[in-house]
C-alpha cells in the first residue's frame, strides 16, 4: 500500500486513513481514449485517491494510435505525464476487425479539444495484457482494473496467465446493458459489440469480483451544461467545454436533452467509490454468434440458465454523489 | 357484419351500435390450450363483443391432440361448442421439436380442473392454416386473428396465400417481451421460444396491422385472490379458482405474490378494447440463430437498424380496466 | 396400379410386367422449372415408365410464375398438356427470401427456347402440398415424390400433414453434395441453399426412402455435343440444342468442357431406373445455422455423430446406361 | 544461417549447400504432443535438416503440461534436450474449452512408451507467443513456423505484434480436410475443431506463406508394420513400435487397416522437402459459428466466394519419398 500525503477529507471520505492521509487502491486504466474515457482518466487523476499504476491503451472508439496518443495528451494536460506509464495493447479486438466510433468522437477521438497541443510523451515499452500480469504478480490482490473500452486487453492476459483471475483484486468494466436498450444495435452497448469473444472471455474467467458498469447506469449519469457551468474557470472548464460541444449535440439531437451521458467517468466513480451504485449478482453472459444480438449483455434475473452468479451488476446510481465528486475532482488543482 | 340482439352496454361501450345492438368484431382465436388459453376463450366468449368464427389449435402449452380436446371442453363448459367450430393445425412447430410446459400448466393443461367432464364435441375437419386463409377470403378485411400460441398455424398460413396479409385485419398476438425479461431463457417468451421461425415470419409478412402483447403487459395483468373472490358464487368461479390453483401456488413460489398472470386472456383483452393498451409503433425482429437468446423479440426502440417500423408494441396496460372487463364477462351469464 | 399397354422392353427392362405390359411406378415431379428440370420432365415424360400423377411447381431457379408457365409450355410441347396436371406450389422458401439463378437458365428460365410459344394450359386449382397429401392418401405406399427444385413443398406437406411419410413410398430428391463442392457456394448445392430449412426437415421427417442425387453424381452425367448430336433430326432435337445453347457455353468457361450437367434429368433417370446409381445409407444432415456453410449437406460416413443412417446417397453413376436411357426416350416419337 | 557441417546429400538433396554443408531452415516447432506430434519431433530432430530454434507447446490432444513433459521426454529420449530449449504456450484454445483425445493418445500422450522415463528437462521460461515473436525479430524473413496442434500459439502471437506475419518466412500446419471427411465430427479435423477461431485469425492474418497439410494427404501417409520392421534394430524402433502400438490397434478398428496415419510427421516433411506434396492455392476459411460445421476447413475451389487465395493447400503426395525421409532419419544415429 503506498500513502498519498495529500489530505482527501473534502472529496470523498470513504478511503481516509488517520490523519488525514488516504490508502490508495491501486489501479489501472485501460482505456480506447474518445471523449468520455478522457474524462474518466481526468477523474482518476485529480481525485487523488487512486494509485494509477498505468494506463493502457486499446483499439476502440478510435485507433490504438490514437487511443495512445489521446492518453498522453491527457496525462500532459493534468501535469501527470512523468508519473503515469502509458503502454500500448491490442491494436484490434481478439477475434473481429475493428469498428470505431469517430461519428461520436470525432476524428481525433477528443472532440478536436486538444488538437494543438505539441504532444512529447510517448507510450512506455511492453504490451497491456503483459503489463496488468506484471502488475498483479507485483502486488499480489492489490490490482483493481478499470476497464473502459472494449476488453480485449483483459481477454488477452487471462489467456497468457491463467493465474491472474486470482491475483487481481476486482475488475470493474464500462460495459452492456442488462434492462436498458443498446447504444451499437437495439441491444448491444458499443465495448461489449466491438470485442464479445473478449468479453465473454472475461466474464467466464473466474476473477473475484467482476462489477459491470453499463448503460442502465450511466445513461443516467448525464453531464448538463450546469454541470459544465460549474467547472467555468477552473483550469480544466475549457478542455470539457470544449471536448464535450459535439458529443452534447449528437445527445440533444437523438433525445432532445442537453447533456451528454459520463459512461466511463462512472466507472471510474465506482473504483473510486462503490456507494455509488447499487448493484445486484447474477450471471451474465456475453452473445457472440448471433448477427441481430451480438455483444448482448444477457442477464439471468430469474436464474433461468441455472448458472451460478459471475458479475455484479449495478442497477441504480447516486446520480447527485457522483457529480458532486466528478465537479470537486475537476475543480480541484 | 352480423349484429348482436344483445345489449353490452354494460361491458364496455367501445364497440356499441345504435339501438343495442353491436357490430361485433370477426375473430379466429389461436391457442395452445393451457390455462390461461382456456380463460381467454372464457372471456372472448362471454364478452359476447367477438363475433368467434372459429378457434384453432396449435402444438405449445400442451400437445395438438391435448390443446384440441382442452378447448372443446371449455366450450362445453361456455355451452359454446354447437356454434363455435375447433379447428386443428399445425401439431409441432415450423422447423424445431416441440416444447411443451406441463410444469406450468399441469399434465393436462388445465391444471386439473375439467378432468372429470364427459366431452362430446370434437375438432371439425380442416387444417387451421385452410381456415384462416378461407375465412380472410370470405370476409375480407373483416377478420382479426388473436393468436395466445406459437405462430406457427399463422406461418403456415402466410407461406400458402401470400395475399393473406392484405386480407386479414389485423393481428394480435400475445407473445415476446421488449424490456421485461423473458419467462422461459432470460430473454425469451415461451411463444416465441417454442417457435422463433414462424414468429420471424409472421413479423416480416407484412400484415396491415400486428399487436405485440408481450409480458412487458401482461405480467402487470395479476389475477390475484381477489378477483378470484369476486367470481366465488359465479357459474364460472369454482372452475377459475380450481384451474388457477396450482399456477398461483407455482407464481408465489417464484414471485412472493399470491397471483398469476392472465397472459392470454388480455390479448382477447385488447381485442376487445384496444384502449386497455398504450402502444409504440417499432421494429421488432426475432432471434432465430442463438443458443443464448433464442426467441428474444429485439425491439428497435431507437431506429438502430434503420428498418420501417412493423409491430404495435404494447408498453402499458389498464389493469384496473382489464379486470373490470374480465371480472363482468365471467360474471355474466 | 395403372397399366400402359405400349411394350417398353426397348427402354429398359426392368419395369416390364407380363405379356409387354408395364407396371408404372406412379411419381409426383416437382419443380422450378429450368434448363435441366424441363430435361427432367421430358424424359419423364417420353420414358413411358412413369405414370405421373401431376407436376407441381415451386419457386428456385426461377419464380414460381414463371417455373409454372415453363412447365406448362414444356408439356404442351410433348403434347401432354391435357393428361398432366401441372399445380402451384409455394412462392418462396419456407423461412428465407427467394434466390433465382436466372444467370444460369436465362430470364425465362428455358435459355429462351420456347419464348415464341402461345401458352394454353394453365395450372390446375390448388396447393402443391395438399396435391402431395392428397396422392398419398389416393395411393397409400404407391407414390414416388422426384423433387429436383427445393424441398420447400415437401417440407410443407410434412408439417400440414406427419402422417404422409409412411405413405408415401419413396423420395428422391436432386441436392447436395457429399463429397463434392458446391455449386452456390463453396461447399453448398444450389436446392439446398435456397431453401435448408425445407431440406432439414424433409432429411429428418422420418420417411421410408430419401434417396439424394447430389453433384457427386450429377456432375458426371454431363450432356455433350455428341448427345446433341445423335437427337438431331428428332422431334425435341431443336428444342434441346436450343435450351442448352448458353447452358453450355456458360459450363465451358468455368470448367473448360463443352457439355452441361444433367442434375435433374438424373434425379428423374433414378426414378426410372435405380440401376443407374450406387448409393450408400448415411446420416446426412444440412446446415442452417452459418454464413458460410449454410445449405452444406453433411454426410457422416464414418458415423462420427452416432446417428441413425436416414438417407440413400447416390455415390456412383452408370453414365452410359443413364444417357442410353435419355437419349432413347428423347428419340422416341 | 547457421550450417551444419554434417553431410547430408544422402536423405535429402535439396537444402544443400557447397562442399557438403547444409544450409539448414530454421524452424520452432509448435506441438501438442501425442503420438504423432513425437514422431513429428523425432522426424524433425534426427533429418538434421531443420535448425530447430525451439518446440512451442499448447493444449490439445493432451493438457499443455503433458505436452510440455512430453516434447521434454522425446527431447531426452533424442539426446536433444540441451541444445533445443521448450516454451510452454496456451493452456487453453483462444476462445473455448480445451477438448482432449486421450482415446487416441492415451492417458498420457505417448501410448505409454516413456511412461517410465526419468526426466530432467524442464521448459524454460516465456511464453510460446513471445518466443515466435522474439525469433521473427532476430532472424526476420528466415523463420519457419511448423504447427502440429492447435493453432492457438500463433493466433496470440499474431494478436500481440501484427508485424509478425511480415517477418516470419511460412507457416506449415497440420491441420484441417478440403476433400475428405473429418476425424472429429463429419467435416472437422481436431486441430481446427480444437481452436477454429485461431485457424480462423492465422488464415486471415497475411502471413507470406501458407501451407495447409490436411487429412486429404495425411491420411495417405501411412506408417505400416512393414514400416515398423525397417526401424528393428535401430536405436528408436522399439519406441515407434511401442508406443504405435494401440494407435495402430485403434486404426485397424475403425479402417480395417494395420496402419496409422503420420499426421504431423508429413507437416515436418514438408518442411524439409517441400517436393513431397503438390499444392493449390486457393481461399479457405474456417466455420466458426455452427454446431454442424464448426471447425470445418472450407476451400473454395472454383472461387465462389470471390476472395484473393491465402493457403497453399496440400492435395497429394509422394508417399513413398516421405517414408524413405522418415526411415532413413529414424535410423541414423
Amino acid at each position: 500500500m503506498r500513502f498519498s500525503s495529500v489530505s482527501l477529507f473534502f472529496l470523498d471520505g470513504s478511503l481516509c486513513g488517520r490523519k488525514g492521509t488516504v490508502m490508495q487502491k491501486k489501479v489501472i486504466l485501460d482505456v480506447d481514449t474518445g471523449i468520455d474515457d478522457a474524462l474518466g482518466i481526468v477523474l482518476a487523476v485529480r481525485s487523488r485517491q487512486l494509485d494509477i499504476l498505468g494506463i493502457t491503451t486499446v483499439s476502440g472508439n478510435v485507433s490504438l494510435a490514437k487511443a495512445t496518443e489521446n492518453t498522453c495528451k491527457i496525462l500532459e494536460l493534468l501535469d501527470a505525464a512523468e508519473r503515469i506509464p502509458v503502454i500500448r495493447g491490442a491494436d484490434r479486438p481478439l477475434f473481429r476487425p475493428a469498428v470505431f466510433e469517430h461519428r461520436v468522437h470525432g476524428e481525433d477521438g477528443l472532440g478536436g479539444a486538444l488538437s494543438a497541443m505539441q504532444l512529447e510523451k510517448t507510450a512506455a515499452d511492453g504490451f497491456a495484457p503483459d503489463f496488468m500480469i506484471a502488475s498483479a504478480v507485483r502486488f499480489p490482490g492489490e490490482v483493481t482494473l478499470v476497464m473502459t473500452g472494449p476488453l480485449t486487453n483483459l481477454a488477452h492476459a487471462v489467456r497468457k496467465d491463467p493465474g491472474l483471475v486470482h491475483r487481481v483484486k476486482e475488475v470493474i468494466f464500462m460495459g452492456g446493458a442488462v434492462q436498458s436498450f443498446g447504444n451499437v444495435t437495439p441491444t448491444a452497448e458499443y465495448n461489449m459489440y466491438v470485442d464479445p469473444e473478449a468479453a465473454k472471455i472475461v466474464m467466464h474467467a473466474g476473477f473475484r469480483s467482476l462489477t459491470l458498469v453499463g448503460l442502465d447506469v450511466t445513461r443516467r449519469a448525464l453531464l448538463t451544461e450546469e454541470h459544465i457551468g460549474q467547472l467555468a474557470g477552473s483550469p480544466l472548464g475549457d478542455y470539457v467545454r470544449q471536448s464535450t460541444a459535439d458529443y452534447m449535440k449528437r445527445y440533444y439531437e437523438r433525445y432532445g436533452v442537453r447533456a451528454c451521458a459520463m459512461h466511463d467517468p462512472l466507472a471510474v466513480g465506482v473504483a473510486i467509490n462503490r456507494d455509488l451504485v447499487t448493484t445486484g449478482y447474477y450471471y451474465v453472459d456475453v452473445e457472440t454468434r448471433s448477427d441481430l444480438c451480438d455483444g448482448q449483455t444477457v442477464c439471468d434475473f430469474q436464474n433461468r440458465l441455472h448458472k451460478q452468479p459471475n458479475v455484479h451488476v449495478c442497477l441504480e446510481v447516486d446520480t447527485g454523489a457522483f457529480f458532486r465528486l466528478f465537479i470537486r475532482a475537476l475543480r480541484s488543482i
